[in-house]
């Protein structure tokens, strides 16, 4: 019998692959729940736009033979809106399944056996993944504060350097850097090294000041800028994320792409949700006075969280957060554990509604409570 | 200015992309023309299964919240309803974003510089691009009779070899092989060489005698079955594939797959359609049907064939065929050159609607006709 694993390219032997939240549906089964909260996969918890809905709508309504053709495989309806948006020409952008096809298509077009990738501590786990399958070396950056240290990403470049991932604000600490910091960055970086900057979260973020990837674009032909519609969009069942760079690096990546890598309603909807200012403002909204209820709510029960800029916080728990998450489980409340990312005592908690946040916070009083004593229990007899 | 493509892996940078069929709208624009038929995309005429169109609205009129939700990552509702339909077990099953996601993530699993792999000349353009991506060698076996000659491309294995690529019925050619020549090549065929047996088209074969992967594919620990719901299930635009193989293989594969590459109401679609045998009893029919219609209007132009069991024919023009695909384009008929498959003299027309069919048939006599009056007065003039 042959161990096919050993067939498996090198990089492919020792990849784990990355563990998506619980799904809803598998917890009620699992305990018999009748309400589950899930704030584990920064979700909008607005659901999708209005106007995306009513696109998709409209795509079923219309003349249903055409869900018999494939997509466009240029996706011109989603790139014009892109374009009258945001200004980007169509042979600017890039488009994905999911933002994470995106960073995968950057680590398959540039990477492989010999090359280097950095990326830093606690960062999105898509980076190591992505480049380790393609047997690329990945050179993880300590964080300064849980963030990025630039200064020391840009230090780790060697000759073999072809690829920089950069997360603002990153997911799962939420934390960010300084459009000054990042031009030192950029300014100290080799020209030839791609750089790409992954505005998942960005539109959560409330400050005029902030670095936005879209401004400071045409400055750096190395650069690339990722942006997901899974997130203030509200389209992560959809799977449509973009990349806009030069025409040059864009048509590098298109070669990789599959050629109908988004479907066509994901289309539809995108280039309706990309339209809609107010509901993203809405999104912005919703998420900052959630922020400030899980906060307070958090001070409260005297836990502290990382400063944060996306739609999510990463608490420190200020023990092992693994059996607390399991305890939360059982009260119906399904959070993010983060000891992959090499925070242990943390969990990432993504803002809901203003009522799952409450459902939320009292579910953790009671596991706190109950780990508490717990802990004197323990403490006790020993 | 850094030259980017440079930068590119050696695979990338000598890869030409996929080059989809001419969308509708584009030559409505193009050539202000009010009626096009395109059968240029082997789709099924008929659209998606109407199970699947209902699946799909009841989607959008449940919670639309839901929307703003990620995919369930594992596809429970889908492999629950391949397991219902075909008996796989789960941990047999691997869902794609369409089977392009499946044949690539086979090759991203096994396939890197150093290692080769085999497909036939003339087979499906998705295997040579995503074996060049990874770097490997393509090893091209010339065909027989436009079909695969599998004594010769089990002959081709080396010991660098880790995929072979079967496609039955072949696309663009429609040529098959029959069970005893699969089993006699498989005997042939080292036990640690992955085969990958693409059946995109089985469900057009109407003989209980054809070979089935399903059949035989607990014969073949090596062997990985791939399917689609884009063709006879009539889902191309929603993008959903499928293989199924031992456990271990699919254990590999769903290693390099992206977490979420099946998007909601694509896998609520696929689940609704798999279910639906009549559908795709209908779809073989009128393809049967539209196949004799177009086989007794080519023989009326004089025109052959390659014998195809899919929904395509791949027609003989005796004569290049680039300038008569050029002149259907403006009756308003896309079917596909198929130069880049080393066959410059065909066409591929997909079957389609009777009237479809008959309208694109009209099409091709003027055509011919005007391309004959072309040929004669270049003839006069020489």
């Amino acid at each position: 019998m042959t161990d096919f694993l050993s067939r498996a390219r090198p990089g492919v032997q020792h990849l784990a692959p990355y563990q998506p939240g619980k799904p809803i549906e598998e917890l009620q089964r699992e305990f018999g729940l009748a309400r589950v909260v899930k704030l584990a996969s920064n979700e909008n918890p607005l659901g999708p736009s209005p106007a995306a809905l009513a696109a998709l709508k409209a795509a079923l309504q219309a003349d249903p033979a055409e869900l018999g053709r494939y997509p466009d495989g240029n996706g011109y309806v989603l790139k014009e809106a892109i374009r009258a948006r945001f200004g980007w020409a169509h042979e600017r952008i890039l488009l994905g399944n999911g933002s994470n096809d995106v960073l995968e298509l950057v680590a398959r077009a540039f990477l492989g056996e010999g090359d280097d990738a950095i990326y830093a501590q606690h960062a999105f786990a898509v980076y190591p993944l992505a480049v380790q399958a393609t047997g690329a070396r990945g050179i993880e950056v300590p964080a300064r504060n849980h963030g990025h240290d630039l200064p020391a990403m840009a230090a780790a470049v060697t000759p073999a350097t072809k690829v920089i991932f950069l997360a603002n604000p990153n997911n799962p600490t939420g934390t960010w850097f300084e459009r000054a910091d990042f031009e030192a960055f950029m300014a100290a970086v080799p020209a030839n090294v791609v750089v790409v900057l992954d505005e998942a979260y960005c539109e959560f973020v409330d400050d005029a000041q902030a670095l936005s990837g879209f401004d400071v674009l045409d400055r750096y032909p190395n650069l690339i800028v990722s942006r997901t519609l899974a997130k203030a969009y509200g389209l992560a069942s959809l799977r449509v994320g973009y990349a806009v760079a030069g025409a040059d690096l864009i048509g590098i990546l298109n070669r990789v792409r599959q050629p109908f890598n988004v479907n066509s309603l994901a289309l539809a909807a995108a280039a309706a949700a990309v339209a809609d200012d107010d509901f993203v403002a809405r999104s912005r909204a919703l998420n900052a006075a959630g922020r400030r209820q899980w906060l307070d709510g958090l001070a409260a029960l005297g836990l502290r969280a990382i400063p944060s800029r996306g739609n999510f916080l990463c608490v420190d728990m200020g023990q092992p957060a693994g059996p607390l998450f399991q305890a939360l489980l059982r009260e119906g409340v399904i959070v993010r554990p983060v000891a992959n990312y090499g925070l242990p005592d943390h969990l990432r908690i993504s803002i809901g509604l203003a009522e799952e946040n409450d459902f939320a916070l009292a579910a953790l009083a009671r596991v706190l409570a109950a780990a508490g004593q717990g802990a004197a229990v323990a403490e006790g007899a020993s």
